[in-house]
Formats: C-alpha cells, structure tokens, sequence
C-alpha cells in the first residue's frame, strides 16, 4: 500500500499553492497582461498582539523557492485536468512549463526588526510571475518570522539564560519543526533538539533524557547510573520522574561531573532555589539547573525577575507554535503596475484593509539611544534622507539571478543581537506600551488620499 | 550558492527528532535493555480549550513514517561527529544503521472522535524502538488532530455550508500547508485553495481572485470581464477591492451563470443580505455568495444563526494554524515494561503530570442517543463490555508490517460525519460546559492507586 508522507519537493513548488494564483495567472495571460510590470509587497497590516517589533526571517527559504518554481509537465497534465481551466487555451499551459522568475527581489535581511506597515521582501517584475510568488512566499516569511520574534521575546524574558527549542513534536509538521529550529536559532535561542536542523545548520544540539528512560530502568538510581556511564559529564539527569528532592537525592550521588539537572514540573521556581542550594551543598556547583514543561516568555520573565538560579530553558511548544499569536498574518499586496511605460499606483480600500500605493523603501533613524523612528517613503522619492539613516530594502534577486549573498545561521543570529541592542528598552518590555514611530512620507500620504478620495466612485486606477 | 530549503525527506526521517530520543537509545543499548518490550500510549493529557472532543487524524503519515525509518550512513556519521555520542561504542552505530521498527502499533482509525486520558495510538515493541519513534508520531498525529478538530468545529457552526481551506499561506511550513488541507477536509471541510494536495488527494480545489487582479486590471468592470471571459461559469468574482456594492453593481453586468461573488471585508452579514438581494432581483438567484477574511468558528456560528444568505465560507489562518488552540499537546508515555516474561506497569508521578499504568483499550457505549461513555480498561482485563461497545483501539503494524488498510481521504472524511453525527448535541455545541463521560476500569484505578503511594519512595517500578 502506498503512503502518501505528504512531504514538499522542489518539483512540487509551483503548485503548492493557492488555485486562486494561477486562475488569475490564466486570466492575465489570456487579457495579455503578463507581461506588464508591477510591484507587490509583503508586510504586517498590524503587529499580532503583545508584540511590539517583529524580526524578518525566512528569506533564505523564499530565495530558494523563487530560485527554483518550475512547472512540471506532471503539475501542468494536472491542471489542464482540471474542470476550472477547461476553457484555457493550450498557450497558457506552455507558458507555464517554461515559467521562470525574470523580476527583481528586494528585502530585508534575515534578522532586521520591523514593524506594522513596512515592506519586508518586494517583487517588482512581470505582473503573472509576481503573482505566481504569492503563497509560498507568504508561507517562507510569516512562519519563520513569527517564530524569530517569538525567541526574541523568551531571550530577552531569559534575561541572558539561554533558551533552547524543544519544539519539533509540537511544530505544525515535521517541516515546521525543522524551520522552527532554524528561526528560533536566529531569533536567539542557543540550540535546539532537533538532530536534523542540527546537522543541516550546524547550530548547537542539546538533549537530555525522557520520564520513559527512568521509568524503564525501573528505578531513579539506576537509570542516572546507566546514562553518567555513557554519556559522562555530557549527562543531564531528569529528576522530577516521581518526586523532585528525592531526584535530586540520587542525582549527587553519581558524579562530580554530570553536565546538569532537568525540572520538568511542580514549582520550578521554589525546586530551582532548593535545588542549586542542595547541589552546591553537595558540592555540585558547576551542575547546571535546567528548565522546561510548558514554559512561556511571562513564566520566563518571572524566573529571571525573581533570580531564581535556572541556567536554561527548554521551550518547546509555545516556541514552535507561537500560542499567543501563531501568525504574524504577513500579506501580499499589489502597490503599482507599469503600464505603457508608466508607473501607476495601486491601493486597496476595502473596508479596514487599505494599502498605501507605490514601490516603497524604507529608511531608518539611529540616534544616540539607537533605533529612532522609520521613515517609509516612495522608491524613488527624493526626501531628506536623515543623516546615517540606511536604506533597509536590500536587491536579492536582480532579473530573476540570485545576487545577494546570502548569510548563514549565525551571521544572522548575530545580526538580530546586534538589532535589539539598538533597539531602544520601551520597545523590549514583555508589555510594551509605546509604539516605535514609522512615518509615511509626505507623497505616500498625499497620493494616498487622493486615492481614497476618488473610491469607490473612480474606475481609473 | 546552496540555498536550503530544509524539506523532510525519507532519508533524514531518523534524525527529524529530538536529541534525546538518541541519546536514551545510546543508553538503553549500552546498558541490554535495548530488547525488552514496552508499550508507549499517546493521548491527550487534557482537552485543548474550548474543546469538548478530538478528531484522531495524521495516522497515514505516521504510518509512513513507522515504515520508512532508517539511518542512513550520513546520519549516522553525522550523530557519531557530535560530542555528546563521543564515548558510545561502535556497536551502537551499526545496530542504527540496521535499524528497522519490528513492533505493534495500534491506533484509532482515522476520523474517530477521542476524548482526554484516551491513548488514541500505541506501541508495543522493543523499548529503544518505541522510543525512537516518539517525536515524529507526536508530530504526525497532534497537527492534523488539532486541524480535523478545529475543522469539525467551524464545519458544525457553518450548519451545513460549505468551509473550504484557505490556509496554505498562513500555515506554519509549505507542508503543514499541504497537511491542513487533508486534515480540514477529513474534519468536514468540502475542499481546499491548495492545488498539490487537491492533486494528490483528490480533495475539490477551490479559487477565486485576489483583489489585486481587480487592482491590476485598473478597473472592477474590466476584470470581471476577463476572468468571466476565461473562465465562465466557474468565474467567482470578488466585489470589495474599494466598495461592495458598487462591485456589486459590476459583477451582474457579466453573465447570469457566474458561479459566486466572495464577499472579504466589511460587515459580512449586512453585506450578505444586501448583496443576495440585489443579485436575486437581477436575475442572478443561482449565484453564490462566498465570504472570507479573518473568519472562524465564532463569526461563522454568528452568521448562520442569523440565517445570513452565506453559501460558502473561505478560512485561512483560524483553520491552518487554529489559532485559539493551536496545539492537542498529544503525550507518549510509557506505560509498561516487560522484563523478564514479567508485565510491568509504569506511571509519572510528577505534579501534574501523573498517568495511568498498563497498556489499555477504549470501549465506546453506543446507545439509541448514540454515543454513551467510554470505558478505559487494561488491555487483557476482563470487563463486562457493554452491550454493542467495539474496542477502538486497531492493530495497523504487525512486527514492523504494516497490515492495516489505509483508507482514503472520502472515507475518513466519511467516518468523521458518521461519528459526529452519534455524539450527543450536548459536545457539539461550540461552548459545551459538559464533559463526556470517560471512566477509567477498576483495575487501572486500583493499580494507578497503589503505584501512586509507592512514589516517591519505592524504587521498585
């Protein structure tokens, strides 16, 4: 019998998508649009809640995915098999065979803070292969940035102690769990469990021993005793099986030189402080206490307020899954569209979903203090430009060639340290209430409202 | 450059997992426990909020999973390299490279609606084996779980109208993208937006337009026109790029035989209303009316109630990522040990965390209301069955041999209505303050008891 594991392959890339993406492709190609110029651009409508700055990550990912989008003659027999596209000329289903991304790719690097409204990764190129991009790129660039974010707020809570993803069998399938791995490295944990993304990454592995491994041996003692045998001073003992002082108990009686001990349960702040004063009475003062068991940046935050003696933290779902806000609910929006050599702008102004039109770029201000506010303008807009301010959107991809490098785990780990150090305090607070300052320029505003204006009674734009 | 895009594969499937998954392995076969039996249950600790049941889902890929493991060379080369492996003798390292699972496994069939405390999948094999299976069948069962679930839910608020998946861009991976769609449609979801797992299903696929087709088209009219002029009665044209009703006005201009019009913005149930009104007063009574934008089960359950003229609602993010609970937290806990032709029972005790001993079997009560109760009991116990009560639990892997028919996609999805449809009204409600009764037999009560006062001072379990 075949099983189907449902796993994703660059030969199905192109199809992994919404239907929705390639009617619309079908019908520019049809009206003969596809080749119209045009830019999209992928943002956060509103910043999901209790965060107060988002971290850009994925991009790797969704280079890789553009790199290789490619329909398949399989993909392509599937489609034209399909009752929707039965009325689609032959023409369109051997664009699509030769389907190539031609266009421009600009975003910012992996690991750059960002707020509500700024464009994060912009597609500028023929309007059928920008649209084609849609879903996946959302998919590459939401996960991994909801994840980052998320491990930025448990590191800053952790107050320097580390935090490690134990995330994988909780992640949204085992893709995600590997991703997590990776964003949640990025964003600032220091190590995961994870074998797989581990050896693929090269980011510290960490592991220690399941109930089960005690449990089987039949008894506390036993199970320490045979583990320190193997694994020596890399053993961390779980000693929370059955009851934690008693754990403890059996745990200095095996070896000077155990790595640490896990707490998985009860009050782990009153077992922390027990713990380390009885390990340093026994003379374990270089064990380490580690932590896990449904932990959360509030549960974190409150550990290290209160100096409880944790070295590390396991995170395992709340990491993986991101609970208190499991999107950062990235879109995809249409901002211009050249037509017969000229630049026309594109908004939306469905009720409480309105766009600002225009190719966008992004400068932000670093004073003194660090951070100090963005100014989001239009590409090509002359504005004072305030002094050292950079620009944020970087050229990836220039006519459909990868030109960026691209950086590996911890040049972005590092880039994400040094971001947060530069963003100011207000903003880190586990409850923030400021909001950090973005700007639209004077002409985004301006054309933005005349937009508006002329909706929903205009048909010219 | 190498981009990653960190796939699983068949190959890597071993190493997708937790470290400590190996590092117990390491010393379950260092110290010759690596052969004794033990039996591993998954469950569900507690109900995720709001929930008053669960939808087993997941089971295929599992099952693939179980089937497929192997470590490769590179793998493990790769786990000899890390540091933590550096005592463990050779032998180890060539067993892994043998490995195969060689056990049983038991689960419920796919689409069977469980409850807290029920080991919904089961393992009984050697213990290093179990063991090493425990991440990847957690993840497997607990995302497609938590997505049938939310699924059945936004299904039974819809009273009958269509849900169809949106998910794949808001989905936590390009997998759990494709996997959301086979959960949501087995949950009760009538298709997907997602094109590769529609293909590789069977699933109805489902699209509209983006407001940037209108957006790009630079005029309502003018896109309506060529999407209908492609694709004709399956044309389901999308009226709120700027104002409703005047796209509205638009959209009965086309043709009589356009399928729908999606409503996404906006106050959908006035909205809803106004726009059947005017489509039914030109003519267009056969049009569909398709909502979508940030819905779930609460909005839906709102607008049904209200008898809003909604055929079809689209959700994304709710039912991908199930956003008010986005996880079962599924648990595999070992729950006994044979040792020497001797069956062990196994508990935690840990605070909050304590399980039932021995392999078990669920007994469902079926009564003229249809479901009754369920009965847990230990796996040999005799108990008075009751009258019609058919064990759940189903041996699917044989020795490592997979011998049980994996159903399609329509059958499971079948099942689903069929279960729903013998759960009492009072668990189906979307806020059920009832709990269904799950009783626990005497005997693992009685031995849970005695294994309870025993911790934490025996050592003898």
């Amino acid at each position: 019998m075949k099983l189907n594991p449902l796993f994703p392959t660059v030969e199905t890339l192109a199809i992994n998508t919404d239907l929705y993406e390639l009617t619309m492709a079908a019908a520019y190609f049809e009206g003969g649009h596809h080749e119209e110029h045009a830019t999209f651009e992928l943002f956060a409508r509103k910043l999901p809640k209790r965060r107060s700055f988002l971290i850009a990550a994925g991009l790797e990912q969704a280079l890789h995915f553009v790199d290789n989008i490619r329909f398949t003659k399989q993909a392509v027999d599937h489609l034209r098999s399909l009752d929707v596209f039965k009325s689609v000329r032959s023409d369109f289903f051997d664009y699509l065979r030769q389907f190539r991304f031609t266009g421009d790719l600009y975003a910012l690097p992996e690991g750059t803070v960002f707020f509500s409204g700024e464009p994060i990764l912009q597609v500028t190129g023929p309007i059928i292969e920008s649209q084609i991009l849609e879903t996946c790129l959302i998919n590459c660039i939401n996960f991994q940035s909801m994840v980052a974010s998320k491990a930025a707020r448990l590191s800053l809570a952790g107050k320097g102690r580390s935090i490690v993803d134990f995330g994988s069998r909780r992640a949204h399938s085992l893709q995600a769990g590997i991703l997590a791995a990776r964003a949640s490295f990025l964003g600032g944990c220091s190590g995961t469990s994870n074998v797989l993304a581990a050896q693929e990454m090269g980011i510290p592995v960490h592991g220690t021993m399941a109930h089960s491994f005690v449990q089987a041996c039949g008894d506390e003692k036993k199970a320490f005793e045979l583990f320190y045998q193997v694994f020596r001073e890399n053993s961390i003992l779980l000693v929370d099986t059955y009851d934690t002082l008693a754990g403890l108990e059996k745990a200095v009686q095996i070896g000077h030189d155990i790595k640490g001990v896990r707490l998985d349960s009860g009050n782990l702040a009153e077992l922390a402080f027990q713990a380390r004063e009885f390990l340093d009475r026994h003379g374990y003062q270089n064990t380490q206490i580690v932590a896990s068991g449904d932990l959360d940046e509030e549960r974190i935050h409150s550990l290290a307020m209160a100096d409880t003696p944790i070295d590390a933290f396991g995170v395992g779902t709340d990491l993986a899954v991101s609970t208190d806000a499991p999107t950062c609910d990235l879109v995809y929006k249409l901002v211009e569209v050249i037509r017969e050599g000229r630049t026309e702008p594109r908004i939306k102004t469905s009720q409480g979903k309105s766009t600002f039109p225009y190719r966008k770029q992004i400068f932000r201000k670093v004073g003194k203090e660090g951070f100090a506010g963005d100014v989001i303008c239009k590409w090509d807009e002359e504005i004072k430009i305030p002094e050292g301010a950079e620009p944020l959107l970087r050229k990836q991809v220039e006519n459909g060639r990868l030109i960026a490098r691209v950086p590996d785990v911890s040049e972005i780990r590092a880039h994400v340290q040094e971001q947060l150090s530069q963003l100011p305090s207000s903003f880190k607070l586990l409850h923030s209430v400021e909001e950090y300052p973005v700007q639209y320029s004077d002409q985004l505003i301006k054309v933005q409202r005349e937009l508006t204006e002329m909706h929903p009674h205009s048909t010219t734009i």
